[in-house]
This record gives C-alpha cells, structure tokens and sequence, in this order.
C-alpha cells in the first residue's frame, strides 16, 4: 500500500499537486463488472486498488466504482451502469490547509485529481495530506527560533551549527536593536537603577504575550483557519487580551515595584509603579498586535510565517516593553 | 469511510487504546471466499470493509484476507486457505509515537488491535494516527508558551483570557526571579551603565539558543526518536553547540561592547568585552543544556514537555545571561 514514498516526514508545502501519484485503476464506462474485477487481479500486488476510476476517451472522469459496488453487482454490468456519478476530486492548485480540511471531513483512502475540464490528472493518498499537516506543524515551534524543518536530534553537530547558527547572529542584531533603546536612556538608568532591574520583567511579560498571539495566530493559518476571518478581527481580539493581560500583570508588577523602590530608598515608588503599570498594558497590546502582525507579514511576503517569527516578535517586544517603561520614566521623572 | 469520530484535530494523547474502534468484518478460518464476499455485501453500507479479519471461536486472530485476495480465490476455497498468517497487529498499550512510526512504513487502512494472546480487541484507522500526529504537534508551539490545546482563532476573548492569563502570572514570578539576580548587581550596574544596555542581549541570546535546544528536544520526544538515544547523548552535543555558538556570537557582541563603552568614555572596556564573551559562552552552553533538560524533566513528572516549557526556559537563560555577565563584572571590575 504505497505511493511514490519519499522520506517519512520530509518537508512539504504548497498544493495538492506536489503529494500527486500517477492514476491507477482506471477503466472506461463499457467495461464490464468482470473486466473490472480481472483488471483488479491482474495488477501488480504492490498497488492496492481500492476503487476504479471510470474516464471517457479524452481522459475525463465520469464515475467512480468502489470494490464495494463491484461485489455487489452482476458480473456482466457495465461500470457506466453502477458507478458513482460526478464524485469528489481536487484540483491541482488546492491549498494544503483546504484539501486537509476536505479529508477530515470524506476520509477516503484515495482522492482523484482532475483539472479544470474534469481530466483525470492522478491520485492523492488520505495518509499523504495528514503527514502534510504533521509535517508542516511539527516544523513550526523550530521554525519560529530559527531551527530548519530538516533537522532532528541525530543531525550531526557541524551541520546543526551550520543551520542554526546564521539565525542567532541575526538575534543578535536584533538585540543590538533593543540594547541601542535601553541605551538611549542611560542617563535615566543611572539615576533610577530600579529601571534596570525591572527590564527583564517587562521583555519577559511583553514577549510571552506576544508569543502566545503568534502561537495562535500560526496555528490557526496552518490548519487554514484564518482563510475565514480578517485579520482585522484577529487584531482586534489580541487588542483586547492584550490590554487585559497586562493590566492584571501590570498591577502585580507594579506592586512589586512599589515595594521594591520603596524598600531601596528610591524616591517617587509611586510614579515609578505607574510606569509599570501603563507600560505594561502598552506592551502587552503592542506584543498581541505584533503576535499576529509578524506571520501575517511574512507570509505575504512569500515566506514561511513561522520563520524566525519568534526572533522578529521579541525584537520588537522588547523594544517596546523596555523602551514605554525608560521613555515613561524619563518623561515623568527627570 | 468512518470510525467512531471525535472532533476533527481534538487534542488525544496515550496509547493506541485511545484510538481504538469496535472490530467489523470478523469471520471464521472455515468460511468460504463465496460467504466472505456476502458477508461484505451485505454489511452496513456506511462501513467499508477493506480486510477480512479472521478468527477462532476464543477470538484469536488468526489471520487476515485483503479485498484483492478474496477476488483472485475461488468461491469454494475457505479463508483459512487464502489468508495472511501472523498478520501484523497492535497491542493496546503501544505508545502513539511507536504505532505511528510504525504506521508510516506500513500504510495500511486499518490496523488490528491484539492483547497478548492474540486476541483481538478493536482496529485502528491509520488515518487516525496520523490526525493524532498533527494534533500533538499543532499543540505544541503554544503550549511552550502557556496557550491550551485547543485555543482556536475563534475562541471567544474571554475564553482565551481564561486559558492565558495564569500562565502570564506565572511568567511573571519566574520574571521577578531574573529581576532579583539583576537587584544584586544595582550598585555594579549604578558604576558600570553600559552593563544595562547589555542585559536584553545576553538575554535574548541565551534565550534563543535555549530555545533552538528546546525545539529540537520535543521535535524529537513527539515523533519518539528519543527513545532511541540517551539524553547524555544529546545534552553533549547540545553543550558542543553552545560553546561554538557561544563563542561566535560572543566575539560580535564583544566587540560591539567594546566598541560602545569605548564611545561612552566607559573605563576597561577592553575587560567588558571579555565579560561579554565568556558570559555569552557560558549562557549558550547552559542555554543548551536546560533547552534538553526543561522537556525531559516535564515527562518525567508525567507532564506534557511542551507545557509552559518556553516560560520555564526563558527564566533559567535569563538569569543565566544576565547574571554571569554580572557576576563576571562585579568580580572583576568592583
């Protein structure tokens, strides 16, 4: 029971028309009950022919015959006679997402694949659109940190270095992006040092906020979700959690600063727990929006929308966490 | 073409037993080919019997009879006959990640289910485990960060705020534990501003290589490649790849500090580069090792591997990061 096989779990993506087997068991509409059930036994035993596809002489699919309707019938029936009118088949240029949807819903063995004029073209194995779906997701969560679909735990060291080493000097650079905005505000951080100790509290809220947007977001483009609602809805619901999130958060972290400036000596704990708050719900609704934004962007642009996108996100989360809180402190306090 | 389905993608997880649907299509080794192929005809036209599961009168599975074996015999032959013995076949207790590598290299529709003598308990739809595969991994880049099986795009806000929010409190915490380690530094970072603006680079580095581990880690526990290797096998070549990695991004960031502290009249900046350098090195080398370690040690407590693995990595790379470089500088500059 196979196709062409290639490598279990290989990288896959596009349409329909890449998982495309050459058609088998195919029979025109005047052959009988019994050529069908010869035809059958007289294939090669690696292929399991599950049904007969019924075409005319220009290879157009008129009907299929499952094994089922064989048996059923009398031997000297033509297929014309108990075939399955007009049946389901895809079209080359089906989205994976959409065809994987189709399958969950007809989970056949087999799908035909016909062109516009309803030529038969060839075949799609139920099985090949699953490992499509595991496949595709099971790249992502590496993908988002910069980790190639290819690798796995047994990938030699050299060549996992080769594959991941490129992303993280581009994390670098884009730390050097959230380090030049902390830096734009040294002079406040060496007056007020409490700013400093609470920039890993606001680059952690922000980013995992903003992750748990992208996490969804990706998930729902994946499984071909997102084909169905605008983006705009999307935005607004991350909007909302966002600002909700960090206000909770916000209130907590604020206390916190309270306390913690307070305990060390440092002057306006208040004005200074009000700068955590509000930039944390400034944050947190920036991150949800950046969360959605970054796979979208990238997947208009041609790309993979899980790629590297945790790198850009927390870019731009940290920027944002870090910077709202020093640019608040400053504006207010010096 | 159905079992008895849940919800399309519903989260699933366990052993085979899970999956397992009541057994059709059971005759005995006396009956004949004629019987088999009425037996079929006659059987409930919603369930596609693909294989003849032959039985004795205990239910022992004895052996199997494919469609195309029945239609190359003849009527009169019985099944004991024509049929495959020692067929393959499932215990109930398989682990998912065995039954699907197991189902990628035999690709049958159905699989039989046997207890350990042989008895036979259910079938397995081999499409089902593959759903399974799916389902598993679309989970995962959400769960890493505290976002729920089955979050969707379309669950309502409050819904989502529900399953979000106490992860975000939680990250929280593990924030304020960063922000502690960074409070024990304020007098090195009051003398030494530069220091600051280095904290979201040490961070998010370490951060990233963590997590490239960390994604590489649950890849391989889903598709149940380790199983195969010894976690020290993989933890040396994850400390392997953080010194290299370390080292490389280290000697940019190096040198960006020395560029920087240069620039803002910072004395010894030549000693701040190597703080850099050796805090980068050693934060990728333990980045590496807690990317393996956060996993491995979730299942051993019977956890998912992948929940909140993200939020609970971030909190040892971030003290790690941060901390060593100040540590290293208080060490040496103070």
């Amino acid at each position: 029971e196979r196709g062409n096989t290639p490598h279990p779990l290989e990288g896959l993506s596009g349409t329909v028309e890449r998982l495309m087997t050459e058609a088998f068991g195919i029979l025109s509409p005047q052959d009988t009950v019994a050529s069908a059930l010869d035809h059958i036994v007289r294939t090669d035993p690696s292929i399991t022919i599950t049904y007969i596809y019924v075409t005319d002489e220009d290879e157009k699919l008129l009907g299929v015959v499952a094994m089922r309707d064989l048996l059923l019938a009398s031997p000297g029936q033509t297929l014309e006679q108990i075939m399955t009118h007009d049946p389901f088949a895809f079209t080359p240029d089906v989205e994976m997402p959409e065809a994987v949807n189709a399958a969950l819903l007809q989970r056949h063995r087999l799908y035909p694949v016909t062109d516009e004029e309803g030529t038969l073209l060839g075949l799609v194995y139920g099985w090949r659109l699953f490992e499509y779906v595991a496949t595709e997701i099971s790249a992502q969560a590496g993908s988002m940190v910069g980790v190639d679909k290819e690798e796995r735990i047994t990938t030699p060291i050299l060549e996992s270095f080769r594959m991941r080493h490129p992303w993280l000097q581009i994390n670098l650079l884009t730390a050097f992006a959230a380090a030049f905005v902390v830096g734009m505000f040294e002079d406040t951080i060496a007056r007020i040092v409490v700013l400093a100790v609470f920039l890993p509290v606001l680059a952690g809220q922000s980013g995992n906020t903003g992750c748990q947007a992208l996490a969804i977001t990706l998930r729902s483009m994946t499984l071909g979700e997102l084909a169905n609602i605008s983006v705009s809805r999307v935005l607004r619901k991350e909007i909302i959690l966002g600002a909700m999130n960090g206000f909770f958060v916000g209130l907590v972290a604020a206390l916190a600063m309270w306390i913690y400036a307070g305990i060390s000596g440092t002057e306006n704990s208040a004005i200074l727990a009000l700068v955590v708050l509000v930039a944390m719900v400034g944050a947190c609704i920036g991150s949800g929006i950046f969360g959605v934004l970054v796979p979208v962007t990238l997947k208009r642009f041609g790309a993979d929308p899980a790629m590297a996108s945790s790198i850009f996100l927390t870019t731009f989360t940290d920027i944002l966490g870090m910077g709202l809180m020093l640019f608040l402190a400053t504006s207010l306090l010096m």
